[in-house]
């Protein structure tokens, strides 16, 4: 008879055959299962599973030969366009945090994310030049461009964006340039390790961080397709601001599902209803004023969408208003 | 400046915050939030999520009563039927770890088995009672009824089993009723503890104990569902033995879902496709060569079947006959 049960095999959780649970190993599969799958939609823009992975890496490369690595901080102040979900990969890739900003906040409350998340790198769009350029200035007290503790900024260009200054100390496309689509990123050494960090608006205080680990990403994403039943190779429209929560953990959901994410910069009723026409979009997200603004925009703008629509809708408890008036344009 | 990142929070794992990962906890949420819907059908029998649940609490309210707890071991030699889905719930409830016993293999794999994973209790069927009776005759060699490493025997009874001689110290519904169907069980206190053990057949030497923890269990049985893309409410036909490698998982998943088994004795074709018919089977999971069973039984057995079923299959790749049998009878 033996002196210990079976399954009293010590496991060390440290061991070397321990995988941590990471969201980052969705778009590894999604690439190598679906590789020619449309996996980003934004304008004519068309991006594969097998591209955005590749530009993810090449991300995740640059920012390792800028120094960035595990405990380090990456903000990002952009709208739904792909280079905020590229962000959501590339940046933790390579064990630093991603720190996305409400790009509907001032000046004051951005410096002060900045200097408190310590972000080394700040991904920044034309249209929020004003606000940043008057961060940036605050950052270390009256320190402003020269300081170290100002981050290295880098510009996402967009034909687009609306007319703005540019800021960046290199664009998005020619930092990519540099870094190696082929880069041996690493899932987290502890997946209880940060992927994310998140200030609330400081509407009461000042902006408190919210930290989401690997973990908690993981079974976020797995529990939004459970939850919501939502099939492989869905289309998304990105109605919710990533920098809310980072989009519930929807860019990782996508991944897991490989479903193609519609970029969208801004909520335009006409171009919401365009989009899910052309798109045949099966799921989006919002908060419940979003939905009223799609409830009340006019009838013309939703002709000829026959399709159902999967809706989630989170924030205060809907109002009855805003259900009924979701289910008559047929989003259920 | 901060002294340290904001994220840096020094997150204690043992802290009282930490849940644990274990496929117990769908039970709980599937009885709370689906009390009614069905958990169970087997020949006339129904029984909804709340009764599930409270007979799995029952379970393992009584084994408690009998010491049984952590770093126990207790086995059952039961064919497909509701007791077998319970065990999956009631005996690591307790902290115990449930060993399924595969019931084809004969008294002396049995015996070895039952000593090696040092049963405590032991769960059986009258359809084995010649097997069982040989192999507790052997535990602890010559021991047999009295000995100390014999474990106590419950027998689950079931009008629907063959002849045989009556083993159990106690019946299985006897033992139910002292239990508490509101027992206050506890998830592990650690993920990583064992949920499951599972024998190898022993073709090669002596069985090898395989050991499944709570973690990789609830990973699995969540993969289950992303990977099949199965719905809520599923209807779930027990064609593969939960004594294989824990049905793969599907009583965890079945309860996640809050999906119907049905139960079954024996795998029998015109019974099969009975119950597809009578319950509107949507799932079902087999080794290759019941699918071939399947394939070539009588038409007549599948008549009037007509909706789609979903087959998951896995064991040595399923020969292109298989595979093309399957989609001609409807199940793809």
């Amino acid at each position: 008879m033996p002196s210990s049960r079976p399954y009293d095999v010590g496991l060390d959780k440290n061991e070397a055959n321990f995988v941590a649970l990471s969201p980052l190993s969705f778009i590894e599969r999604s690439a190598a299962v679906y590789p020619e799958r449309t996996a980003i939609i934004y304008g004519a823009r068309r991006q594969t599973w097998r591209e955005t992975y590749a530009r993810c890496r090449r991300l995740a490369s640059a920012l390792a030969q800028r120094g960035i690595g595990p405990g380090d901080t990456v903000a990002v102040m952009l709208p739904n366009v792909p280079a905020m979900f590229e962000a959501h990969f590339g940046v933790p890739m390579t064990g630093a945090v991603l720190n996305t900003l409400n790009t509907r906040l001032d000046a004051e409350a951005i410096a002060f994310m900045l200097e408190h998340g310590e972000a080394k790198v700040l991904l920044t769009d034309r249209e929020f030049a004003a606000v940043v350029e008057k961060a940036l200035a605050m950052v270390g007290g009256a320190g402003g461009v020269g300081d170290t503790r100002r981050p290295f900024v880098i510009e996402v260009e967009d034909d687009d964006a609306p007319a703005g200054k540019h800021l960046g100390d290199v664009s998005y496309e020619a930092f990519l340039a540099q870094g190696d689509p082929a880069f041996a990123w690493q899932l987290p050494s502890d997946e209880w390790n940060a992927i994310a960090l998140n200030y609330t608006s400081g509407t009461t205080g000042n902006p408190k961080g919210v930290v989401t680990h690997h973990r908690g990403a993981y079974l976020n994403a797995v529990a939004n397709v459970v939850t919501w039943e939502m099939p492989r190779h869905a289309v998304y429209l990105w109605t919710l601001p990533m920098f809310h929560c980072n989009g519930w953990c929807f860019p990782w959901t996508l991944a897991l599902q490989a479903a193609a994410s519609v970029c969208l910069r801004k909520l335009d009723t006409a171009v919401v209803f365009d989009q899910i026409r052309e798109h045949h979009v099966t799921h989006l997200c919002a908060a419940p004023i979003v939905y009223g603004m799609l409830i009340n925009a006019p009838e013309a703008q939703r002709a000829g969408i026959t399709h159902p629509i999967n809706g989630l809708i989170a924030g205060s408890a809907p109002p009855a208003a805003i259900i009924e008036g979701c289910e008559r344009i047929g989003i259920a």
